[in-house]
């Protein structure tokens, strides 16, 4: 119940997050909409085609592309009137790196798949989205930039994976692992967190 | 009955126009054969998996691969003999644009999907296979370029769904929609019609 | 069964390649997993999505997401003791675009899939990967460079389809098609095999 309200916050956020890098981009309207749908969609796509798990979520329900539609043009309307958005818009691709990865362990865990599916699929929930948004405009996703990342959907999937094997209720688990994984990514941002790299130097093609 | 005959005229013709950008990207003739296959058959392919339509059409009818196979051949063998290719090339692309969009809104329709997702699944129908094969390139895709494109491809899926809402005979439908979108393409390249710009210059990142 | 062990084996082998090609980029260890589990699991991922065959391997079968884990963090660990690895790199990359390939018709296959279709399945499930290793670090894929690589590919999976069409055993085509495979490959490389290219120089666009 909660996780179906945050899913819509969610689906909203990232359309914001997507529609801001669309201005940035020069884009136009439709491309906006694309990208802001791409992106707060296409996690739950592409973990949904994975799980086999059919009808898609926006399929089921277009209000879903009907949000994405509403925010990319809230975007356009009000983005004249906001102030420097540099962490306005990290929190937002934050709120929906936590929040898909919780409903992808959901959707995974409610079909009974096991432990490491669960948190396979909330990992590609939670960054697939933002991933294709950077991928679409030719920047670095932030995936890959140094940030703690990826490990924060790893971290909030095995939280919340643990909470639902001990019985929990649901909406708590649910409500924890998005506070805990939302705090730990911004504690990153703003401590500079990173994964240590592997750097190999000899030539191999 | 005529969207079918219509849908192989329109593989065929996408296919060609890949095999001409594959021949300008100097591929080998595999690359060629791939770059056709992918533009004639990847929206639907992204259609079906979206719709969880299995099994995808070329699946069910391979005909289409040797369609595709024979095109590219062909264009290796004729290319030397045709003239400037800018304009047959745009005709060809827009050709598949609308045909695909309208077999697009058939499949969901037929599977009675609602209105939106049956326009939803029109457009991506008509634009991936031409994404797909711009990106393949590394071209900016037609779809990103400054003339009306996805929006022909909206438009076609809203006149097909309406048409076929007013019960009105499905190939009447098909082939009123093809000439009209097909017409509305042609304009737009030819009048410059072009979607307003969100142009946003906040540095968010 | 023979199959089975090498579908392991190849898994590894591509998992390895991939982290390989990741340390060269410097990317961080969480780049290193994703990069060796999309490119050993990439490959049957799409053939599984084009054929409908749910559930997918790795889903089914999660030991495969720990091989590639395992494959990451041992080149991590122990790259830096290894000498130059140029060949070792493309003799791994080669046995799993084999293996890969005859695993691919095999599934087709025991779907009850065409002929073609068993060929292209074997195909998409031995590039793919390679592709979208390649693709993910910004390199020309090896399937477009010039050396014979997809036809490899094509070549197996004819040999494997005929093999089986002439009631064969099945461990005995396997096994005889990726030694043949492989040997093409290496041959490809070492001779500078190619395709014949399509140059098309007109402006079309």
């Amino acid at each position: 119940m909660l996780l179906s309200y945050a899913g819509y916050i969610a689906v909203a956020a990232a359309a914001i997050s997507a529609a801001l890098v669309a201005g940035r981009n020069k884009m136009d309207w439709f491309g906006v909409v694309v990208l802001a749908s791409v992106t707060a969609l296409g996690g739950g796509t592409v973990r949904d085609v994975f799980l086999g798990h059919f009808p898609l979520a926006w399929v089921a329900n277009p209000a879903l592309l009907i949000i994405c539609l509403g925010a990319a043009f809230a975007t356009i309307a009000l983005a004249r009137f906001m102030p420097k958005l540099h962490y306005p818009f990290l929190v937002l691709d934050a709120f929906g790196l936590v929040v898909f990865t919780v409903i992808g362990c959901e959707v995974a865990s409610s079909m009974g798949q096991t432990a490491i599916i669960v948190v396979v699929s909330g990992m590609v929930s939670g960054i697939v989205g933002g991933v294709l948004r950077d991928m679409l405009v030719n920047e670095v996703p932030l995936v890959f930039s140094s940030e703690l990342y990826a490990t924060v959907a790893i971290v909030a999937g095995t939280l919340y994976t643990l909470g639902i094997g001990f019985g929990w209720p649901e909406d708590w688990v649910a409500l924890g692992t998005i506070i805990i994984g939302f705090a730990l990514r911004l504690l990153a941002i703003a401590f500079r967190l990173e994964m240590p790299k592997f750097i190999y130097d000899k030539d191999i093609r």
